[in-house]
C-alpha cells in the first residue's frame, strides 16, 4: 500500500468516514452538529463542539444547558438547512417547521419531530484550538417507542448518510 | 410518535447510530477506539476518550503520543480482537499480525496496513467521568493513495458497521 504525506492536516481531517449529526436546541435556536460525543456512560456525559463564531456558542455561555435531538433521515433538509443557516437571522423552529415539545429538566425545547431527545446541563466547557467544548451531564433521556437507529444521519467531510450495514457484533 | 422516558442514562447512550471505529497506538501498544473526534481544524487536533483502567491509559501518561491508524473492514477480526484483549498480557502486533511501520513525528509505530496514520502529540488531558480525553495536536498525516473511506469502520452499542450511503452533499 503505497501512502503519501499530507501537508494540509485540517483537510486530511476530512478521512474519517463520518460521524453522527443532531440538532442541538439551546435557548430558542437550533444547530446541526456532526462534532458531537459520548464522554462517559458513568456519569453520562455529551460533549458537544461549537466555534466561538457561531451564535449557539453565545446562547451555550448564557444558558449553560441544551438539547441533543437525533434526527432522522426524513429530517435532512431541515438537517441541512439549520447547518447552513445562521440563528442570528432567523427563527428556524419556524423556518423549518420543527415543532418544540417542552423538555423535562431544561427550559430549552427539545425536537418533538426528532425520535431521541437528551437534555443536558453543562458542567465544563474545554477550550481546544478553534472550537469550545461544551461537556453536558445527561438529566433527561426520551425515546420514541418505534426508534430506529438505521434511520439516523451521520455526516462528515460534506457528505450525509445513513449508518451502514451491520458487519458484526461484539462478543 | 410516542416516547417513553429512560430511567438506565447509560443504555440510553448507545441511541446513537455509530462512530468511526480506529487503532490508536501507543508505545507498543493496539487499541481499539470508537471514543475518538477531531476537536479542532485550526490548529489539527484529534482527542481520545480512555478509561484509567486500560493499559493505554498508563502508556499516554507516560508517553504523551499516539498514532490513530484509520483500519478498513478487511482488518475487523483484528480490530475487534485489539478492542478485546489487553496490552497488559498480550503483544497484540505479535498476536494478530499487523504490521508496524515507522512513525515520522513520534516514537509510537504506526500501523502498515492502515491506510491513514495520524501521528500526534498530546497537549492536554480532560478528566470527564470515567474517561480520560487525550487531545493530541496532529503532528504528521499519511494516507493510502487508493484510500477508501466507504471502507472504514464504524462502531457504537455493540455492532461494527461500514458506512451507510451518501443521501446528500453539502451545498
Amino acid at each position: 500500500m503505497e501512502k503519501r504525506l499530507f501537508d494540509d492536516f485540517s483537510r486530511a481531517l476530512r478521512f474519517f468516514p463520518c460521524f453522527p449529526c443532531v440538532l442541538v436546541t439551546t435557548d430558542e435556536n437550533i444547530i446541526t452538529i456532526a462534532m458531537v460525543h459520548i464522554f462517559s456512560f458513568s456519569p453520562p456525559l455529551i460533549g458537544i463542539g461549537v466555534s466561538p463564531d457561531r451564535y449557539s456558542h453565545s446562547l451555550l455561555k448564557k444558558f449553560k444547558e441544551f438539547v441533543v435531538n437525533i434526527p432522522t433521515k426524513e429530517l435532512l433538509e431541515k438537517v441541512s438547512f439549520c447547518g447552513e443557516n445562521s440563528g442570528r437571522d432567523i427563527d428556524k423552529f419556524k423556518a423549518t417547521g420543527l415543532e418544540k415539545e417542552k423538555s423535562m429538566k431544561v427550559s430549552a425545547p427539545s425536537i418533538k419531530d426528532c425520535p431521541a431527545n437528551l437534555e443536558c446541563k453543562v458542567i465544563k466547557e474545554i477550550e481546544t484550538g478553534d472550537h469550545t467544548w461544551f461537556i453536558g451531564k445527561v438529566l433527561s433521556v426520551r425515546v420514541a417507542k418505534d426508534y430506529n437507529k438505521e434511520e439516523a444521519i451521520l455526516y462528515w467531510g460534506g457528505l450525509y448518510r445513513i449508518p451502514g450495514k451491520v458487519i458484526a457484533r461484539r462478543h
